[in-house]
């Protein structure tokens, strides 16, 4: 069959169309792509948000699995058929003024952003960028290995230990599976989460969720801000303990007031987390492989490419899907 | 000589009397005072700020040296004579909510707030505030130990290590003693101050001080917010590198707009500094017995305990002092 691809062709405009087969040149392979998760970041593209960025007409999506297809020269230790997840970021452009932090340098080029992405049946990748799943792996689960990965970022950021408290703020896709690392980890997590819908599907995982989050008199070890909200951003710092950490996941576009007086107060530590590092990937992998945390549940759906177009303008009306799956492999 | 004390009696007023000898019970010791430095949160109270706290009349101060002029019942270690600072915490009231974080404690009460202080000429205080002084230490010098243990809990809390560079935001006492502390440390230390007064004063002590602090491409390591502002709560953000270090150690009464994606994009993390531990008490009187550094400059007046209420009226109304002492030995 031959190949297809959906290209964003600016604000709510998408086309199924015949994709491109780039044959891999030196050092990038060319992956036939499984499944492709939808992510927040496809949404504000589809709203038009990041067009500073994305560059029309494109193939856009990241969250994906598949298998090599082909293999470019200079390329080792990959061989057609491999199953795979790409970790989408591409930091050659790094410079000693990013201090060796590759993963955050200021000139990173996110694939199926700045790049073109992987809601398509073929996709020509960088080989530094792809991860080796296990044996045995369910490549639909391992569509979820970048937002894990996210996740795993997130939960190292927050030097999390077995027995802590941890709120989680924001109850979407990332936040549950920041809960689900936590948990995993041995903390005891409560998700703050206003949305009826969200606070219910999260009791369906076991979670304690509330529109208000309820610690113990000590306060929450830590407090993951998930959600964006100006008035999270406000109650992070109530709901932390003494020397508690708050760990910044969420993007606030505009900058909310923040209780400083709780930082001195209470000497709290604030630490942003972007993106994830390459044990991130390999400890997503694992866990996925390990089948130790329910992410089947959080699959919603699982959709044909052809119907992309359709699914983005359903999630941007509002639907009840935690997460939704393009099958690219069609 | 009689004791002799200056009481707080309510917003803008001052009494110099009579002075209580207050004897020893169990555990604690007589002190006569040398010196007693005017704070901050000196003139916060001497502006009815902390009346919640403070209960009139009431003497103040903690920026103390001074000798054990008598000491209590059960109390090992001291003998008539030390020279001594106090250390002005009682964390008496801890409790397990408090994780062991004695100097943030919840019930944690400050001496010379929330109990008597140190401007008069003879102070009675639990045996366990008190460090000794170094041999030889001039106790004009010892009477900025408390600020200098802040800035030593400040540049802690911070990791500085040698070769970073540091921005200071705010060129008060506090300012001036966390860019000596950290220049000490090996640091690249620059001052961001409005106050043309405090600017060159700053640059007298060998300082690059600008209202716009300058750092290079990759940004500073560590930013001191010790300003209070809210333009400052807003520069911190901008000012530090990829993982770079934010310490808030101003109090900022009010919740300021904070750049929080900035702690998402370039993964920052910001901690804050209340008063100090055991080490930095240690660390200050070690950096004052080695005359590490150039304290005696901070000293602008030294005068006597009778003309404190003229001090405050003075300082209230502004004045270029960077530190004034009193001297309380009369």
């Amino acid at each position: 069959m031959s190949a297809r691809a959906v290209f964003y062709e600016g604000e709510r405009t998408f086309r199924v169309g015949a994709g491109d087969v780039v044959p891999p040149a030196v050092g990038d392979v060319r992956l036939d792509v499984a499944f492709c998760g939808v992510c927040g970041t496809d949404l504000h593209i589809a709203h038009g948000a990041m067009d500073h960025r994305v560059h029309v007409p494109q193939v856009i999506g990241h969250e994906m699995s598949g298998r090599v297809a082909e293999v470019g020269a200079g390329v080792e230790g990959f061989a057609i058929g491999d199953a795979v997840v790409v970790r989408p970021l591409d930091s050659r452009g790094e410079t000693a003024a990013d201090r060796g932090y590759s993963h955050i340098s200021r000139n990173l080029k996110f694939l199926g952003i700045d790049t073109p992405g992987a809601f398509q049946t073929s996709w020509t990748v960088p080989a530094f960028t792809l991860h080796r799943l296990l044996p045995g792996t369910d490549l639909r689960l391992a569509a979820l290995t970048e937002p894990l990965a996210v996740a795993c970022h997130d939960v190292r950021r927050a030097d999390l230990a077995a027995g802590e408290t941890a709120v989680v703020l924001g109850g979407g896709p990332i936040g549950l599976l920041i809960a689900l690392v936590a948990r995993a980890a041995g903390s005891h997590v409560v998700i703050g989460e206003v949305n009826p819908l969200r606070v219910a599907f999260a009791r369906s995982l076991g979670f304690e969720a509330d529109s208000v989050p309820r610690v113990g008199e000590a306060g929450a070890d830590v407090v993951f801000e998930v959600s964006g909200a100006p008035a999270a951003a406000l109650a992070m710092t109530e709901l932390a303990a003494l020397r508690g950490r708050v760990v910044v996941v969420a993007i606030h576009p505009d900058p909310p007031p923040v209780r400083l007086f709780d930082f001195f107060w209470k000497e709290l530590d604030m630490r942003g987390a972007r993106v994830y590092e390459p044990e991130d990937y390999e400890r997503a992998i694992e866990l996925i492989a390990e089948a130790a945390l329910p992410l089947e549940q959080l699959i919603t759906r699982v959709e044909p490419l052809e119907r992309l177009p359709a699914v983005f303008a359903e999630l941007a009306n509002g639907t009840s899907d935690i997460k939704v799956l393009v099958d690219c492999s069609t």
